[in-house]
């Protein structure tokens, strides 16, 4: 059996738009914040501490994915998440600090290089 | 008669989540642009420049405003724009740097005390 694998945008695909949007809601704000705090995260925890609907919790961690700030590893029935902190400080220096979320732990871990833009995450 | 007054956000009443959602827009962070590049703009000129709906465009100048990123002046018949950089900037060291829209020209005046959170805009 295959293991999954989640589409993440390379350096060259993520876009200032998406990643505005998805800092834009208090409760992705809040899981990138966990995720610094107490370094890696399971999906189903941090969607035992919202009180809103699964659903809505999978969608969150969707835009937040899809935007490059986070990245979601499969680890056996369980969806680890992590900060992307390196790429979206590389591309838009300090808006993490701004906007109250400095990097700390939970970083994934992966080489950045802007002069290639369509390198695929090689961890 | 008397002069039209649009609402304004106090300092106290601004929000992360409405100025991120307001630059998530290319069109909107274009605007911030051209106001820092040129000065003080009419919205009607910045409505000539984009190819979308000019009700759309009101849509994003309401947006704009409605975040505190942005202040509209009723002049006339007509409306004037620049930007609350001052604000802004107190609110979120670094963001409009970060995103590419440092402050430059077409900065509105306005004293900011974040002690007096509820203080009215002067001007």
């Amino acid at each position: 059996m295959g293991r999954e694998r989640l589409h993440h945008p390379t350096v060259g695909d993520i876009e200032l738009d998406r990643v505005l949007g998805a800092l834009s809601d208090p409760i992705r704000r809040d899981i990138l914040q966990r995720i610094a705090s107490d370094g890696p995260q399971f999906c189903g925890d941090l969607s035992n501490m919202y009180d809103v609907a699964k659903s809505t919790m999978s969608y969150h961690f969707r835009v937040l994915r899809e935007s490059g700030l986070m990245h979601t590893e499969v680890v056996g029935k369980h969806r680890r998440v992590t900060r992307r902190d390196g790429v979206i400080e590389t591309l838009f220096p300090g808006l993490l600090l701004s906007v109250g979320l400095p990097p700390g732990e939970g970083t994934w871990r992966e080489s950045v290089d802007v002069s290639e833009p369509d390198a695929q995450i090689t961890n």
